[in-house]
């Protein structure tokens, strides 16, 4: 029996250092599904002409999945990726790139961002400009 | 006067033959991207239990992409784009299977949809009972 209980303590003891440092990106599943061991980082983007998605028709759209890999139709899944985590998830940091070269065209086109980041819901919306401008934020997020 | 009425018209017209049929499947992309010949259908979906999903943590989510060919990190993602064509896109149409069986336990889980279907946007909110009673309807669309 101590034996027992010691093994038990033991095994409990390394569980706890395991699966401690997980807290927060673990989560557990319903039904039977074995637990997820990543916070599911899941995205549906959207583009089209307009000043606002209000109304307007997405005439693309693409997704991009994160975790537990990158994956997805967006045309560069695993640089997106990247580049999102690096922005803490913050779409509004994505900044035009300097030298990036566009008219100043006005001819609007809006993105728009749903689903889930690193556990969290996401909706997002921006407008561009023009498409060029649209394409030159950051290391490419938006050109899709 | 009349003559540029009359031209007007008549472009108008023309450029109503032309676009009419295309409109709802074809649309024209931003950019110098080529025209995308089919309308987007892309999709995150996200589980999580609870009663609803306003303010609860989305435990699971995946994509579905059924446009130009079923994609996405859906579990089964071309019979799940067959079964919702079938469904002309509507979610409440997928019912329980007869025969499933599940407990009456309540747990609670809540489905999302949210994205793109035929180029129109999605925004689907579901509960079910159980988790069981989730992975029984249709053929399986939300068993993910």
């Amino acid at each position: 029996m101590r034996n027992t209980a010691r093994w038990a303590a033991t095994v409990g003891l390394a569980a706890g250092a395991v699966c401690g440092p997980l807290t927060g990106a673990a989560v557990a599943t319903p039904g039977a599904t074995p637990f997820s061991l990543y916070a599911p980082s899941a995205l549906v983007l959207t583009v089209g002409h307009g000043a606002s998605a209000a109304g307007a028709t997405p005439e693309r759209a693409v997704t991009l999945t994160c975790a537990p890999a990158p994956s997805g139709t967006h045309p560069a899944a695993a640089s997106a990726c990247a580049e999102l985590r690096g922005a803490r998830g913050d779409f509004d940091a994505l900044k035009r790139r300097d030298g990036a070269a566009c008219t100043r065209e006005y001819s609007p086109v809006f993105v728009t961002v749903e689903g889930v980041w690193e556990g969290k819901r996401v909706s997002y919306e921006r407008t561009f400009g023009n498409a060029c401008v649209k394409d030159s934020q950051g290391g490419g997020f938006f050109a899709f």
